[in-house]
């Protein structure tokens, strides 16, 4: 079934998706339906805003991501950006641009997605802005989140002997990507009814079609007491976000290759592709893991926390950022991240 | 000179055009350069949250429209629903999605009318996305506001007898938008060197092109110790609004043709296309003017109010919502405001 979004119209439409949201956080006051959303923030809280513009063509391709699974993704994003502050999502707004191509169905798909990230998260819906376009999908997200006051974990406090931690591993939403277009390409040239097989590479599908922020990851740090002393979250991979942190902080870094978190089903479709897995671990991108550096005396708390790795320290700016590999050499960190404006 | 943003990068790009940005508000503690932005407001205001996703083809025409206004407008508008909330607008976050049409000029373009109308307005960059797209130019900014503790102007609150008010006059951005369509089809067809002729015309292009935020008639009425109960910017025309805020406060209204209010210029320019000028100035859009509806209590105080005009009642909702026309007659308002969704 296909109903035109000009059946509904832009009022319409939104009123159609927004449908039966309740807010639920304590300081969400007024949501969708006038000039502006009505917040209230206690004053010992601050408030955190990110946001994120997602293109199709650059940042997804329709025709393998399903739009419910790109709705949860596009607002797991930016509530891994406010984590990454140290803070919790509690509130964003949805602003989308839609060609013909659209039904309202479609929209319901999406706005499936992004509603399920929000309940599994505890975010509300606030507001947002449709329209149409002339050339795809376009979706703007912006979150608001909060943090204790004075508790925000910026990219620049990272000091000399630090610990470099990372939760999780790193490279499997990359990989997914690189299997989802290897089955595109193959489902072209096939004729008839071929299926993708995807057995076996399950976890990379779903570390690139629905990840998930690392809220327990921020939950445990506060549990054991620790206070990261700098924190992003790894989009554009780890050799660009370190070399924030470490630009931003004025400091070098050392990381160890041996350390990096990997998943076998990674390192199994690095070595298919006859790509290098750590490459594909220090450059991939999208992982949505928590990169962050904690003082030395927090070592042995880190160090014994489950899903956390420590893969080098922090050193004295002269000494630069670089990675150890496992043979001993010392190789200078550079970011490959995605780059979308043509680097 | 031409500039190819792919010199920059798109962290070289974020960093050139923000550079110098200085937070002047005392609730931007932090800025552009990490995961999110960190506002800290005090515990007797209300945080204000509104969206705006700008396409081109769709909300805008680069053949006529230079960059520079059109970053101001973009910044603008959005600072307007702030003040239809009766708040102030106190940063922005901007994502821009660029093609590769486009240069570092005319980011800095587009870019210096944003940070002008931040200037204008006190409000601070905290923020933003840039990446790239592969058709035209995608712009959504996001603007955070404050307002004192239970005093947001919703559009739920209008009540029987209330008066029904706007600022400025009305039709006249509709009216430059059309003039700026006719001179670009005039241009197409004319061979040469032809320039257009805009004289006698020029508030209607300022109307379009560089619009402005009523924050005076807020400050206006706060002085006058009158605090509206319901409240909205026109962006869509005014029938369209005064529609959705009667259907949400459960209301009717009369509101009266000779009452609207009008620029000559406006008058000249619908005679000449032929169009009725008051429903130019009920369905035309973008005139970014409050339309509020205040207690009968209050009839004084608004009357003598500079750049304000009463224009009608709010009724019973049995009664509908109307237009008295300069005859006596009576019609019922329809929403026909630009519908983006094809309606």
């Amino acid at each position: 079934m296909r109903t035109e979004i000009a059946t509904l119209g832009e009022f319409g439409l939104i009123r159609h998706l927004t449908e039966g949201i309740e807010l639920k956080n304590e300081s969400s006051k007024y949501g969708v339906g006038d000039d502006a959303a009505v917040l209230s923030y206690p004053a010992d809280r601050e408030v955190l805003i990110t946001t994120d513009l997602l293109l199709e063509g650059v940042h997804f391709d329709l025709t393998y991501v399903p739009l419910k699974h790109l709705g949860y993704k596009s607002a797991v994003v930016n509530f891994s950006d406010i984590y990454a502050m140290n803070g919790t999502p509690r509130q964003i707004t949805v602003s989308l641009g839609l060609s013909k191509r659209f039904s309202v169905e479609d929209m319901e798909a999406l706005y499936t997605g992004i509603r399920l990230a929000c309940e599994e998260y505890g975010v509300d819906i606030v507001g947002g802005d449709t329209t149409s376009s002339l050339t795809g999908l376009t979706i703007s997200i912006t979150c608001i989140g909060d943090v204790e006051r004075g508790k925000a974990v910026y990219r620049n406090g990272a000091h000399e002997t630090d610990l470099v931690c990372v939760s999780g591993d790193l490279g499997a939403a990359y990989m997914g990507l690189q299997l989802l277009e290897r089955e595109k390409l193959a489902l072209k040239d096939a004729d008839g009814d071929v299926q993708p097989d995807f057995a076996g590479r399950e976890y990379l599908l779903e570390r690139q079609l629905k990840p998930e922020a690392r809220r327990d990851i921020i939950q445990k740090l506060r549990e054991a007491g620790v206070q990261p002393t700098a924190m992003m979250d790894i989009s554009d991979g780890l050799s660009s976000e370190l070399l924030h942190i470490c630009t931003q902080s004025k400091v070098g870094c050392r990381i160890y290759e041996e350390h990096i978190p990997l998943d076998y089903q990674t390192a199994v479709m690095a070595e298919e592709l006859n790509m290098n897995v750590t490459t594909c671990a220090l450059n991939g991108g999208e992982d949505y893991e928590l990169l962050f550096t904690v003082p030395i005396a927090d070592h042995e708390k880190v160090a014994e926390m489950e899903g956390v790795k420590l893969i080098g320290h922090i050193t004295k700016p002269e000494l630069g950022c670089a990675l150890i590999t496992r043979d001993g050499q010392e190789f200078e960190l550079k970011a490959q991240g995605w780059n979308h404006l043509g680097e």
